[in-house]
């Protein structure tokens, strides 16, 4: 993997991409009124294993329980009346589709989520919970594309992309005013990577406010497009994906690929089994519960391939976004009850 | 269950007690450069199911993964050279006795800690990270007194008692100056209650702060014996107890009954099947892993007992100290693993 090690000046980056510090400033006074500002953990523990200063930004600790709520909030609050009267669209697996419905009923508007048939029980739910209209689709991106046109058809909606649209990117970006507030000593900060909306706000934001800052994607292996694609300069798309991290299967869009192939420094890839094992630290070192996209970046920190390139050494002061928690526990439940 | 609803004022505290808001601030001074400042977190969600607004103090979040370290720092911190270098001995069955040892190596001393076999496994394994010396006892309180005055009388170290002692009683008080500084709204503060020295220190502190507050303990059905020390109005003992709250087996002493037969305005016995319920909740909703015991808080705020207790109907914001968060969840990974 190649690196972008050359740092962009603020020039460079304002107005170039669908999002920029403005807009994200914006966005962040658009949302606080509404959002929590989720606490940075540390732990002595983890910092002892990894051999360098974590910090763990908890967006799992968000309404919505991600930090989808971010850039949904900021969609909806930037809609005017005629367009939020017809009520918003979108498909998703799980996080984001709840963060709409609950900035949906923020704003008393209508959410209509296409939901593919494999997504996590408890991710419905908060869907449900929220007032969202659920409309199932397969379990396939073509499907669940076909879905939310005919829904879009029938209801005039307004279609808000998980991921590929300005107004999500500057929600998503504005943990970064929040995480280099709370730990200025930061001097890398390692983000989950899916479709690119959360890694390419937070990029946006962290480069403006610190040029020298580096952002690492971290990736599973079974879902390895985004490190493919910084690999072939072009967006790769998967034939199919295999990953515990049932979060992290979207691939690049038109407006999160360039962020992620000028601003993103480096993707760190790992295995399930890798994120399996950081999941437990987070449980059980950190007391955060979160879902397995949650824990990558942890897991990417341990990993060889990131603690044995020795580019990364100077990462010191290294923050993790924790990106969110939602996870089905039944069985641990169902084994306490006896 | 009666109740004391008449105030007290900060003259007829100080002094009277093992502790007091003087050696409480004077513990904060002591031990805030080394203990973590827990967040308080919050939930819409949690709010609507309890019908009022809840403030969780995450302290699962605290060193060790537990409040103890707050006691046991001062308790360390306030020994003298002569004291610290014959080391600390305690016996605890899990969260003291890893805080202690914690405590013990930031001075540099040796801890030696008196185990009952039955102890949960991560919370050993907290006492062997830190580097604590391991006794095992039998899993009976007499057991472990009797093997704790063995290892007093070899090493002449200096016995630290989990809850019933000034010091440890100080150190946790200072949660009620955090808390009531993060959330100055709170109207009522529901601790889990077993020694006594948690409930002890925070209604110390907060009383003198806030002379109206209310100081509910929560205590498992199965180790009701604070409830019943209530009742009688002197210090009850159970032949045995059985609870899944494996933190709160212990019984009230002769430094903490006093404040909590003064200071405390009740106690909710909540059943284990409730707590498990509220384990679930702080998991799934709030993203927080706790213990058993840090989750009865939240059971007793939402058990039947005190939601239609009219009494209860001013408590309108309520702070819930979320104790600590050692667990074994082995059986989760286990399954995850496959």
């Amino acid at each position: 993997m190649e690196m972008e090690m050359e740092t962009k000046s603020q020039e460079e980056i304002e107005g170039k991409y669908a999002a920029d510090i403005s807009s994200i400033r914006a966005a962040y006074a658009r949302i606080s009124p509404f959002i929590h500002k989720t606490p940075v953990l540390t732990s002595e523990s983890l910092n002892i294993m990894a051999g360098r200063n974590l910090f763990f930004k908890c967006e799992c600790f968000q309404k919505g329980g991600a930090f989808k709520f971010r850039g949904a909030c900021n969609a909806m609050l930037s809609l005017d009346e005629e367009q939020a009267a017809k009520g918003v669209l979108t498909h998703s697996s799980g996080n984001h589709a709840a963060a709409l419905a609950l900035a949906a009923k923020l704003r008393g508007v209508k959410a209509y989520i296409v939901i593919p048939k494999n997504a996590p029980k408890c991710k419905v739910e908060n869907v449900r919970r929220y007032g969202g209209q659920i409309i199932w689709s397969e379990a396939n991106l073509l499907s669940r594309e076909e879905t939310a046109a005919k829904v879009l058809q029938e209801t005039g909606a307004v279609f808000l992309h998980p991921y590929n649209d300005g107004r999500i990117i500057s929600g998503q970006g504005t943990i970064s005013l929040e995480f280099l507030e709370q730990a200025p000593q930061i001097d890398t900060i390692v983000v989950p990577i899916s479709g690119g909306g959360l890694i390419s706000g937070i990029a946006l934001a962290a480069k403006s406010i610190n040029p020298s800052i580096r952002i690492l994607g971290a990736e599973p292996k079974g879902a390895n497009d985004a490190a493919l694609s910084k690999s072939a300069g072009k967006i790769i798309k998967l034939h199919e994906t295999s990953t515990i991290a049932d979060g992290l299967r979207a691939f690049l869009g038109d407006l999160t690929w360039p962020v992620v192939r000028d601003l993103v420094d480096d993707i760190i890839v790992v295995e399930d089994k890798e994120i399996i094992a950081a999941m437990r630290l987070c449980y059980e070192v950190l007391k955060v519960a979160v879902e397995p996209s949650g824990a990558i970046g942890l897991a990417a920190v341990l990993s060889d391939t990131f603690r044995k390139n020795p580019t990364w050494n100077e990462c010191r002061n290294v923050g993790i976004v924790v990106s969110g928690g939602n996870l089905d526990l039944g069985l641990l439940w169902n084994s306490m009850d006896n």
